[in-house]
């Protein structure tokens, strides 16, 4: 018993542990409030598509010249939502000569004018 | 036997495809050659973090200015690439004052000078 908590604590629990630190130090990275003083000509916004109140705010990033990055994971079985979120959002990308893509089945990026979406996968 | 043939058809089957066919609708959408006569003044690239190999080509794009989408869950059990990944992404962030986040646990975007990654999910 004492062995297998031992084996916990420095075995493969250790390891566990690391990656989830690492991951934490990452999201909470230096960069968070590093270059304060530059210029910030964009934003890169995250969102999550949990139900059609949060369009109005996705809307107005774009307008406003803004990179959405959206989760529509939440949305992945409810299709009424996901079709009217897509047939919004590709509208807004209609008005202001942007791009939307979908990645990895469930992450729909959108961008604001004169930004491309590459569909490729670099190699 | 035709039964069960047919409710694949047109039973919960259909429910999949049409799905399916969603997804694949938006990511050849329209937009994929839409506005070509806009000018382009960046990219959101995609990669996969797969290996070593591809550090370079991640570096080049983003000293290029141009935005990096970087699915990492390939290297999400293997610390010492990740680690070394990270750690280069990070000192390009430093050398042009960009940024780099973590975002839902194995995405992780970088982006070149004055362009910021909101922490904050919108709401």
């Amino acid at each position: 018993m004492a062995v297998k908590f031992l084996d916990k604590l420095i075995g493969s629990g250790k390891k566990v542990k690391s990656e989830i630190e690492e991951y934490q130090e990452l999201d909470l990275s230096e960069f968070e409030e590093g270059f304060k003083d530059e210029p910030t000509s964009m934003f890169i916004r995250v969102a999550e598509l949990t139900g059609l109140e949060i369009l109005p705010e996705l809307k107005k990033q774009i307008y406003e010249g803004n990179v959405v990055f959206i989760d529509v994971s939440p949305a992945k079985h409810d299709k009424l939502l996901f079709d009217r979120a897509i047939k919004d959002l590709k509208q807004v990308v209609n008005d202001v000569h942007g791009d939307i893509a979908l990645i990895k089945e469930d992450q729909v990026i959108v961008t604001p004018r004169s930004i491309r979406i590459d569909r490729q996968k670099l190699k």
